[in-house]
């Protein structure tokens, strides 16, 4: 073996939206950002964490959405991780994402070894994951586009799976690497349990390549996701520390997923058979699967009582004490502001609950009631039919844009920390116990000039208090105005 | 028939703290002040406005915990109710209450026909209820102590039995009135099926006497429970529109029940079969059986969204959407601070919940964020290590005490109506969209001087944020100091 100096170039895609996870997860903080598997690390820090041996891999990149970006930044820095963020302007499923990064890394070395991985699975076995990488490299090296295939534990119907074929040429001996058969599509049950009979494997997701293979493949079998890819790459703007992929170029791209794309057609697959725990995380009856569970099987997280009840999943995120009383195989998961019960077994059913909650028009479908910006966030606490109450915390250095509303008038008052507020022009700073007032159509700036989070009570009063009552006049941020 | 003439002296026992229906019930706001079996009205009100018809019924007099005065004050109010209200200084179950009832109603008429009636059950038709009390009147009137007997749907093990005895001497020929064979404590279920099979009925807890019969047989059965609510009478002082009965004499009284002290042991109970719908709400599965439902069988109030669930009690009574999937049978019930989820027939072990989560020193086993004061009513909506936030309710009129506290400072926003905020002898007007802000150690006092309800938001700041750091100077309500 001669691949020692051979470093992996890992590209994280995280672009999904997952409403599987509701109420945990939604649109405006989708669950591979939520701490599910462990308590305190959302799975996408788990999968950048999974990368931090320097002999192994390279500095990685994540394939991010737009909105996503803050929130990706912010994660990389509380797990102490520096990236390339790259960022998509809109959903166009995984192969664009992948040409995309089959590209960022040939622009250094056209046989860079790329190991694409989905941001929102859990892995029970770092170090088995990392040996797997380095043994599927002599694979990929030769050519191959290499998969991971994942050691089924029952007949799953929510996965794909993959049918070996023959002895890989040019790949390590004992690695057990195989050529592709076939990629199947989620069986039925009975299919499921046939396939696992015959030594099928699960297709996780995970894809290790040469930069220039993946490339020539593209342009075989995907040449229109390949030239959009190639065109939001040239139209791409660094804004901050992200790298802002064209729009109109990315919008060309098919909508298309890089199994169909490319993998299902490909002759240069290959599979290396691994045996980690491993869950996509699709389901709160996933995440039960997986988790860590006490005596009488239940997998409990946050404020929460139990009274006669056995294997179930009961997570509070929020303030809100949660019980149950008398059942079994539920999942209950309770935030500030949704609550979902349901059966383990029905648990897969809870993206359609969405579905029906959005076409009713209930905001907590998609929007959490904490909010993240690239200054800190902001939660609401109170409305009523003139006011809202909102709780704001800007990080040490932090800056709101320069803004004014229409319709509202505000009330800060500071509850730790400094803040330095702008109002018209009249710079003041306002410590804890001391309070703003901001008449309506101020131009008004928050800043954290101190080295703690600054928190405050903002009581806003007015005929109207939307969030798009806010005119930006300056940003740092870069974000629009309106 | 010679009683028309003869009105009933309601006395309605207002005193109970069921937690059984928790998270909506708990000590600080107890089940008959909540709006259950039907929406906007609580049973206890309900209670009341089944004694409207003055032809039948006298002014009714109200005995409750003083702790819940204002609630029931407010309440009465709300249904445009007036009552005495005579305050229990502490809990001494059902015996003492009833002998307060009889002495109270004796020293305007010695022969006063007194109907005690539980604040806190469903009764589904008025008229028949008010058709049962005057059917009673004629045994009463005889020297009886009249029972309602309630009809058993079910061989429920939750309710006390009356086996009837021969036709009641004296009573009204049809009213179909007994003498009482036994009164039967909580059976079993295959004896509650035989019991019902020999025709015996629910002791509702209704009972219709002569105010003298009822003191004769407490003399006789109970006399320690009749000197100490006479002189917890005697020793009563007015207060507001409050008759506070006597601390130390009323703490005198044994702890017991009207049944155990006097009915199980008179020879002068009567017993009048009746066949309204009746519940005593006691489980919130006794809730879902007397609830309007849907077609699928779910009892539903406020924010609730279901996806295949049957047979099931969902309420939401916050702002929290509260949502089930793929579960049959359950009691969901979430507020703004606890959550329940109970299988419809262990919904009865809510109470063993409950003292578990006083042990573990939950605050939510007891109170309620949401906390009822004589001037209106205050909600915390966010807390911090070192601030907190309520939204402050005043009735027109509403004066809180004068005040000071030594660990915070309080800002005020004033987001609807005016406030006459006063601070060391300074007394000014806040309006809408202003503040006052209150320095620690200050003296002060909020009244609303308005015609509407003034609403504001106070943000408390400082080491200690705890109700009990509230030193009342001077309070229209007569609340103590500390």
């Amino acid at each position: 073996m001669s691949d020692a100096g051979d470093l992996i170039h890992p590209v994280i895609l995280c672009g999904g939206s997952g409403t599987r996870l509701w109420p945990a997860s939604r649109e405006s903080f989708p669950k591979q950002f939520i701490p599910l598997a462990e308590p305190g690390r959302s799975s996408f820090q788990a999968t950048a964490a999974r990368l931090s041996d320097p002999a192994t891999f390279a500095r990685p990149a994540v394939i991010t959405a737009n909105d996503a970006r803050f929130l990706v930044a912010e994660q990389l820095a509380q797990g102490g991780v520096e990236a390339d963020i790259l960022l998509e302007p809109c959903r166009r499923d995984s192969a664009p994402a992948v040409a995309v990064a089959a590209l960022h890394a040939a622009s250094h070395d056209p046989q860079a070894l790329v190991l694409i991985l989905p941001a929102d699975h859990a892995i029970g076995d770092d170090a088995a994951f990392g040996e797997a990488a380095r043994a599927a490299r002599a694979g990929a090296r030769a050519g191959h586009i290499m998969t991971l295939g994942i050691a089924p534990t029952h007949p799953s119907t929510a996965y794909g799976y993959i049918q070996p074929g023959s002895p890989l040429p040019g790949a390590a001996g004992g690695s057990g690497a195989r050529t592709v058969a076939r990629f199947l599509e989620k069986p039925d049950a009975t299919r499921a349990a046939g396939l696992i009979g015959e030594g099928a494997l699960w297709n996780g997701g995970y894809f290790l390549f040469r930069a220039d293979v993946m490339l020539d493949e593209l342009e075989t079998h995907a040449p229109a996701v390949l030239a959009a890819a190639r065109a939001a790459l040239a139209t791409a703007v660094r804004d901050l520390d992200f790298v802002r992929l064209g729009v109109e170029a990315f919008g060309q791209a098919p909508q298309i997923s890089i199994d169909y794309a490319v993998m299902e057609r490909t002759e240069r697959a290959g599979v290396l058979p691994v045996g980690f725990p491993w869950s996509d995380i699709g389901t709160w009856g996933a995440l039960w699967d997986i988790a860590a569970r006490d005596g009488d099987g239940n997998a409990l997280r946050g404020r929460v009582a139990l009274r006669g009840t056995r294997n179930s999943l009961v997570h509070s995120t929020g303030e809100i004490l949660t019980t149950v009383v008398g059942l079994d195989d539920v999942v209950v998961v309770t935030t500030d502001d949704a609550v979902l019960v349901a059966s383990r077994e029905a648990a897969g059913e809870v993206k359609g609950l969405v579905e029906g909650l959005r076409r009713r028009g209930e905001p907590e479908a998609d929007a959490h009631r904490l909010m993240y910006r690239p200054w800190g966030s902001y939660q609401r606490i109170d409305i009523g039919a003139r006011f809202q109450v909102k709780r704001i915390t800007v990080k040490p250095g932090g800056r709101l844009s320069l803004q004014k509303h229409y319709h509202r008038a505000e009330h800060w008052v500071v509850v730790r920390g400094t803040a330095e507020v702008t109002v018209d022009g009249v710079v003041r700073l306002v410590h804890e116990n001391e309070a703003a007032y901001l008449p309506i159509g101020c131009v008004h700036r928050l800043v954290n000039p101190g080295k703690i989070p600054l928190e405050l009570i903002e009581v806003q009063v007015g005929s109207y208090t939307g969030e798009d009552d806010i005119i930006r006049i300056e940003d740092v941020y870069g974000r629009e105005g309106g």
